[in-house]
Parts: C-alpha cells; sequence; structure tokens
C-alpha cells in the first residue's frame, strides 16, 4: 500500500512517524513544499492554490490513501482536495477532535495551531458540530514553527514563548490539542506551562488510526506482505536541508530526497 | 522619478523609510513576495529564480532605478538582477560595507543577516575585497526575522535571542552591521547585548545615499519638482495583511496595496 503524505514542509514528518509505527510495512510518498513555507502565515486564497498543485502530482503517484499532513491546508483547503481526489483523503482534524470528543469526552478543550489555522475557526467547527456544549478555546502561536525548525524545541525560547502564549490564555482546558504538526517538538516546554492534568492530544496518531480504518483490508494484506515498503521524500526546495531538517522531525536519518520542481507541475 | 524597490516581503518597508526621508518626492514602485516569504531560508537556487520573475516584472514599471532591499537577493542574485536590468540597480551589501571599511575605518566587523545571507559569505567578501586586513564575524539569526513579523522586536524573546545569538560571538568588534532589513525593529534588543563602543550600522541608510549619488540629477529636478509622487505597493499574497504589516515596517499606514498574481507573471 502506498500512502501519499502533504505537507507545506518538514512538520508532516512527525506525522509519518506515526503513520509508520501503525504500519510498518507502508510505502510513503512525501511532498513538503519548503520553497513556499510556512503555509500558516499565508491568505486562504495562496493556501488553497498551493494545496491544489501540490495534491495534483500526488494524485498521479498510484497513491492509495492521501494524508493531508498540514493542519493549516487541513483547515482551509481539504474540502477542495476531496473534491479532485479519487482515493480516500485524510486530514489533521477530524481525527484528533473526535478522539478529543467522543473517546476522551472533554468538556473545554484548548486548540493550538498558526495564523491560518486559528483564523479559519476548522477545529471550533470540527469540535462544536460533534458536540455544541464544548467549550474550544484557540490560540494561535505563530512563533513555535520557527522554533522548531531552528531545533529550539527543547531550548528555553520554547519555554518562553510557552508562557507568553499559554499560561493564561488556557485555564480550565481538559485537553489540549497541537493543531500544527510542528509542535510535538515543543511539548517538553508545552507540558511545562500547563496543569498536569491537561490531556496533550497531537495529531499524528489519531490520524495513523483513521488511516487504518479506511484501508484496514489492505493494511492487513501490508502486514504480511514481504515486499520492501519503499519511501519517497520530495521536497520542493533544497533536497539536501529537507534531509537535514528530517532528522529533527522523523526522529531519524532519510537517505534520499528528490527535489520537486514547481514549475514543471503548474 | 520612481524608483522600484524589491523584497521578498514587508523587510524592505524599513529601507523605503530611509529612501522616503532622502528623497521625499520620489515615486516607489514596492513589490513584497509575501505569498514566498522568507527567502532567507530557501536555497540559492530558488531565490534566483523567484529573484528572476520579480525583477522581471519590475523591469516592465517604467522605473528609473531598482533597489534591492532585500539582503538574500542582495547576497545571492544580485549579479544576475543587474545582467537583466537597464537602469541602475543599488543592492544592499556595497553601500553599508563601503561605509564601514572606507568611511568609518572598521578593523573588525560583525555582520548579522539570514542562513542564506550568511552562507553565501557575501558580506565577508565585500568587506575583504575593501581591505584585506579587515576582520569579520559573520552570525546568522534566524529567528530575528519572525520576532520582528510577530512584532515581538520590542519583547523579552527579542531579548534573549539577541543575548543567545550575539553575547559570546561578537566580542571585539567595532561595528555591526544589520543584514537584514527586519532587523532593525530589533534594535534596542541588540543595543542591549552588545559593548556601548559598538557602532550599529543598517543598510537601508548608506543604499539610500547611494541612490542619491546614482541619480544625483534626476533627484535635484524631483526634489523640486511639483508633481505628487505616486506610491504603488504590490503584495504577492493578502493586501491587507501587507498593510497591517507595513504599520511595523514602516511606521505609517500606506492606504493602497495592490495583489501582484504570481502565475500571471511567470
Amino acid at each position: 500500500m502506498k500512502i501519499a503524505v502533504f505537507d507545506s514542509g518538514v512538520g508532516g514528518l512527525t506525522v509519518v512517524k506515526d503513520i509508520l509505527k501503525a504500519f510498518p510495512n507502508a510505502s510513503i510518498c512525501y511532498v513538503g513544499d519548503t520553497a513556499r513555507v510556512p503555509y500558516g502565515t499565508r491568505s486562504r486564497q495562496t493556501i488553497r492554490q498551493y494545496a491544489r498543485q501540490i495534491s495534483g502530482f500526488l494524485f498521479k503517484q498510484k497513491i492509495d490513501i492521501l494524508v493531508v499532513a498540514c493542519n493549516t491546508v487541513s483547515s482551509v483547503a481539504l474540502r477542495e482536495i476531496k473534491k479532485m481526489s479519487k482515493v480516500p483523503v485524510v486530514g489533521m482534524i477530524k481525527p484528533v477532535t473526535d478522539e478529543a470528543v467522543n473517546f476522551l469526552g472533554c468538556r473545554k478543550i484548548g486548540v493550538i495551531g498558526t495564523n491560518a489555522t486559528i483564523n479559519s475557526r476548522a477545529y471550533k467547527n470540527a469540535i462544536q458540530k460533534l458536540n455544541k456544549k464544548t467549550k474550544v478555546i484557540e490560540m494561535a502561536c505563530p512563533l513555535f514553527v520557527p522554533i522548531a525548525e531552528e531545533d529550539l524545541g527543547k531550548d528555553e525560547v520554547a519555554y518562553m514563548m510557552a508562557r507568553k502564549y499559554l499560561r493564561q490564555s488556557l485555564r480550565g482546558v481538559d485537553c489540549l490539542i497541537l493543531g500544527c504538526t510542528h509542535y510535538p517538538l515543543l511539548l517538553g516546554a508545552i507540558q511545562k506551562v500547563l496543569d498536569k492534568k491537561v490531556k496533550i492530544l497531537t495529531c499524528g496518531e489519531p490520524a495513523a488510526r483513521k488511516v487504518g480504518k479506511l484501508v484496514g483490508k489492505v493494511s492487513d494484506v501490508i502486514q504480511k506482505s514481504r515486499r520492501k515498503p519503499k519511501y519517497v521524500f520530495y521536497a520542493t526546495d533544497d533536497p539536501k536541508k529537507f534531509q537535514q531538517m528530517a532528522k529533527i522531525f522523523l526522529g531519524k536519518k532519510i537517505t534520499k530526497v528528490k527535489k520537486l520542481d514547481l514549475e514543471k507541475i503548474v
């Protein structure tokens, strides 16, 4: 089985990590749009245009499922991508909000993400569609992405910004959804400023479970398959830099990254 | 006289501020490539591709001079832009290094900038071309751009990162060149961690003086001109957001920003 993963950059690799934990034999075809990252500070219109272009490329790669491993794209362009697609499409928002509301029964949920994600209100809408009475506190934390990308997630600056963004605003929440695939790299700093009772949810694990539900039978097969899984990673900017960053986000080395030329896939 | 200004985003507005201080009657045609900002973390190849595209658009606007108000582009793509141009092109590096070496006679110069600028060694090469014996200490400060864009330049996080990046590395310098147009917004924090004797140079003022030298006669005319200067600002992403950010970087309101559609100027 071939799972396509689309992200604006390297953050989606934290989701790939969770997918591979659940399906060690799956093949992965990943695109990180590193030439235009970050998406989170851009307008909806621009994000949709970029999302159409990259998804269009992935749909040509004989994939079984597409995981949109970017909260920003999931927030503002998922419907459009689904319209284009003949295979199942998994975004970041539905799986994790399902878990928070239906499985954990949270009543007051905090959500943090990029400006575009928070401004879209996609999380708030998704949560309140599941349970109207659930309270949602949303907070954009725009500096968390560059902090993660500079590998400062464990540095004092991560703690300082977590305190600034979260301590006051998130009082009384049962759980906090990390609505950006970069944020797991600041987990320690985020935990430090929140009450210990607060359950912290990342998007990767619930999304991986959703993939399992959608391609369950196929994945049974692949678990037993003798075929060696293939990993193809594309970056729209320098493949070497992607490779270096991958260590931080995937937690292991990637041996081969291909350059995807945006001018050729317009 | 019409001065074109090209930047990857809003940082170049600090340069526009200096240009308008020197030439209050000049007309400005500005492009900020906010759909693909930041350039500073991207590869040379990608930066050159973006620079060709935006400069090509500006050369069609009947301009008298082009100011490349982006250190990253000045570092890696200036030669290419000059080749394309029929009007004078002013980058960020030559004017400020001239000032540091020839006018101030500095012997040990600190330069801070984005990863792309520092990795290009453009500043070091420019300084040592003027005086082989001058020592140069270069330091990338990648978190300064998002800090400036989030309007946190006067916040404690700016001071923390300035201390982290600069206190140890810049010991003994006579002057420090802020080799990124965003950095003047962190001036207070930067000053705080350096010895008071260190002279801090921004790129905007020397660049404005260079514009004066190159179009001196024309500018004499425009100083006396009765024509009302025209300001045209283009952003490749959401014009409204550009307008909001402009307040931080230009220090005053911009009334009109046009959207420049990248797909139409390929």
